[in-house]
């Protein structure tokens, strides 16, 4: 049992059976088929020659296939990834050069290390901290930056490979009398292609017909006379074993670049493992182990060649409905691309880069999400404001500072939010033993001679005073009439230190002014911390009580049960 | 009204009356006479020479006076305060210098500043974050670092200014030899004297007996012969206007430091403000006035060589104790000081510094707060943790470091709670319409085909993930014959779209595998945010019910009442 929650592999190849193979064999070369001109184009993102985006469809597919709980995600090269990769190195090292390619390498290797760690020590949920505004609004940024970077290759133009989209689309703007007409020619009719074919029937691989395509008229025109950059030599041969270069100052160097990837590339793998899962039910999806699979494959695939991957969006989609069943599917993708590599490089010399130019644009368009904006504005607009702040920080500041600033924002307000909480006056509904807010029931009951309050949120030391503040100016309000002060701690869902001084402070003003304090509905937890912390013995158990209107019967010298009438336990 | 609002004096000047005159004069002189010596004293904390601890004891109390809400709190300098003076300039400029103390007036005119700009856009809740705990162990190692940076003076020796307290007390060992007998006896004498005199009467001053003791003891025996240091020539005459050395450079390297302070120094003066307020009653401490009035007293006092005040805990409770009825008492204080300026320093000449460092001493350890400790060990075992780390933080760290480290750690503690909150499985009291943890009540009725849960956090995005597997969890567990999912969103105090999305999951789940949902008790704010978000509508609103019991009555067929019998407001 444990070794199989290690190796999930466990759980479906020793009762592989031929039904499976069906759904694997075809989901597999479909996936692989998809796999061919996407490794190359995203190795084009990522800065590095096209060959490494084949090298990074191999080792790391069969190795999740082994440790990995998704039976339908499919790893590899993916578009975030690879522009994170680029704007992590691009500053370090030229593109294209040697270091730059050992430096790609590095980085999946602490990619993985990192991810490994993280998964062990189960710190999984550190993910939850990307909240979905901000990863859309930086998801339509990077895909903004991704598509405008690739538009050098759809021109034929030679930009600079600045990151941003102001500067790219200026310098575009500047030289467009430089546009290699064939060049662009190409780009568009494979943009035109991908579509038209896509429209007809997604089983059809566009992006791969694309790519024949291109290659065809490259040769059978003699295009390369006319200045279309083409792919070139692309050696032959499988990744071979090699020590990745590690070295300390490259980890310092890296490290933040790493951690990004990490988190960003585990939050776009698990929420896509999670979706096709929740289709399937034969298996289930663990976070932390998700993160070692992926961890596992990242170093294991540094070790042979492969830059930073993870699983991606379409192609596990690809992947799931063209029938794949188990993790087969994934490591016969990897044996075709295996073969590729083998034997078909040489058809790839006369491969346009502006082919694979169109084969990522038509992939991050899609990624835009600007219906998730539209519906945020209606549905909530603080939630559509850290997108808009993500989005415009990323394309603004840069790749890891949009992230950054979109999460440290989010935390902000829910920290923020707490200091300032939802509080509300009750009064009884007629005739019933109910409390409702009186700002949003008509024709409540309420009495002078008695205060009951809600307090909507945990009490802690960033929320006591405004906590205090509220209460003490209700009292004022109903002033000398009032005898009985209930506090309804219901969605008071815990309390520190600093909110048992608060509750004490109140006890005591409430004495001063010849007040009874009463409390309703505490919660367990809570009901445990002022135990401990000595306020139940202070304010007496007899003032405890299960419900509002048991509170104010009990003022009323009506006979009521009290907390004492149940055995708690100590949970 | 607006007038008396800034202008807190118009509060009682103009009716001011010979009763309070009585009380403000005896107060006003006792605090006067305790400042002597405690301001030479905390000047020489700060670094700086001993007058500029009287000049920063004039101008600022009246300033305060004329603008501050409380009318009890004693401003003037302070360890605290003059502690993280030395700490921020110490490193950028030799103490006793010209610069040191040109650049200590330019501190008390940003943190005027800084602290007049919170206020005045009513910033003030910020101090807030500083929970007691945190502050309490920042207390104690600041304590024990201002404590034993006497050390020096008390021995006679000349040791180096290290703030870090292991190296101060090995450089103390190693050089124990050269001790000062007369400036050690001189020193303990006065701390024997202090503490003496206040077991037999809190209301004389010790200080100053110390003070008249020392000058008479190194004047009478000749001890300044025996290497005993003292004061020296002290200035005579009151500080003059001039304006503080303002340049950007300067700003930039003490905004942290600033920063600090503004923080710090307001904490422990509103701190003392409400608590002296509480007794009073016929008047209001306003946190952001308070944050403008010591901020107006900062500027003021810099353009008259006072380096960063505030309001002191044990100079505000003298004041009280001593009868002061309104600000006049610290006018009275600074008059006193100013006489003092302009004919007492003479006499100061053969004060010893080893009696300054005594007032320091008995001063500060009374600080040192064990008993919080031993308490939060008790109460509440997290916040002993953050009171230990803000303590050892802020001993092996330094004095702004280990204040930064406490807030980050408490507010990232807050965050994580959140991430993995409470939650409970329902039961119901049997003949009773209530419903509880059935972890914790014995005897609860649950039914198989019921499962009634509650979730104790807003619903956001960093514990959507937990929200959800919990539920399933519970789901997956009551299996086939589950007919209805009650959620009581009683303790959900707030969702955003990360939330709602995963409400939307749950009602699919429930859908795909024949089980109602229905909820209960959802709070006014959560309903607004569902409704905007169209969740109301894709529920349906016949499935919100007031209460649980309406839930499972409306499953059983029975008549209840729904949300749509009331009306409800917007808010």
């Amino acid at each position: 049992m444990r070794l199989k929650r290690f190796l999930p592999i466990l759980g479906w190849l020793p009762a592989y059976h031929s039904e499976q193979l069906k759904g694997d064999l075809s989901a597999g070369l479909t996936v692989g088929v998809m796999l061919i001109p996407q490794g190359m184009a995203y190795a084009m993102i990522a800065g590095l020659p096209p060959i490494y985006g084949l090298y990074a469809s191999t080792i790391p597919l069969i190795l999740y296939a082994i440790f990995g709980t998704s039976r339908q995600l499919a790893v590899g090269p993916v578009a975030m990834v690879s522009l994170l990769t680029a704007a992590g190195i691009g500053g370090i090292a030229q593109a294209g050069t040697e270091t730059y390619v050992m430096l790609a390498i590095a980085l999946a290797l602490f990619v993985g290390l990192i991810q490994f760690l993280l998964g062990a020590f189960r710190l999984g949920f550190l993910v939850n901290f990307l909240s979905h505004p901000v990863v859309s609004g930086f998801t339509s940024a990077a895909a903004l930056i991704i598509g405008l970077s690739q538009l050098k290759h759809l021109l034929g133009v030679g930009l600079g490979r600045s990151t941003y989209v102001h500067e790219v689309l200026i310098e575009a703007a500047r030289r467009i009398g430089e546009t290699n007409p064939a060049a662009l020619a190409i780009g568009l009719a494979g943009i035109a292609l991908i579509l038209g074919v896509r429209r007809i029937n997604r089983a059809i691989p566009g992006p791969l017909l694309a790519v024949v395509f291109g290659i065809l008229a490259v040769w059978g025109l003699g295009l390369t006379e006319h200045g279309v950059k083409i792919v070139g030599e692309v050696p032959k041969g499988l990744p071979s074993l090699a020590m990745p270069e590690f070295s300390l100052e490259n980890f310092n160097t890296l490290l933040p670049i790493a951690l990004a990837i990490s988190l960003v590339s585990f939050m776009e793998s698990i929420a896509v493992a999670k979706a096709i899962q929740a289709k399937h039910k034969n298996y289930k999806v663990d976070a932390n182990q998700e993160l070692i699979a992926l961890g596992i494959a990242n170093i294991g695939g540094a070790f042979f060649q492969a830059y930073p991957t993870t699983g991606g969006f379409s192609r596990t989609a690809v992947n799931d409905q063209a029938g794949a069943k188990t993790g087969m599917a994934a490591i016969i993708s990897a044996l075709l691309i295996g073969l590729t590599l083998l034997f078909l490089t040489p058809l790839f010399y006369y491969l346009p880069n502006a082919i694979l130019a169109s084969v990522i644009m038509v992939a991050v368009f899609g990624l835009i999400d600007i219906k998730e904006a539209v519906h945020l504005w209606h549905a909530d607009r603080s939630d559509f404001w850290m997108l808009i702040v993500a989005f415009v920080g990323t394309l603004a500041l840069g790749i890891e500072e949009g992230i950054l600033i979109g999460v440290a924002l989010s935390l902000g307000l829910i920290i923020f939010r707490t200091t300032m909480p939802h509080f509300a006056v009750l009064g009884k509904i007629p005739g019933k033993p109910l409390y409702k807010n009186v700002n949003r029931f008509d024709d409540l009951e309420t009495r002078p001679d008695i205060l009951v309050m809600r307090f909507d949120a945990r009490l802690y030391f960033a929320n006591v005073a405004y906590f205090k503040d509220k209460i003490e100016e209700q009292l004022e309000k109903k002033g000398k009439a009032l005898k009985l002060f209930v506090l309804d701690a219901n969605s008071i869902n815990s309390v520190d230190s600093s909110g048992m001084h608060a509750l004490e402070d109140i006890y005591q003003l409430c004495k001063t002014q010849g007040v009874e304090f009463y409390l309703s509905s505490v919660k367990g937890p809570v009901r445990d911390a002022l135990s401990k912390g000595g306020l139940v013995d202070k304010l007496g158990e007899q003032k405890f009580f299960l419900r509002i209107q048991h509170a104010v019967d009990s003022f009323d010298e009506k006979e009521v049960p009290h907390y004492g009438d149940y055995v708690l336990q100590t949970n």
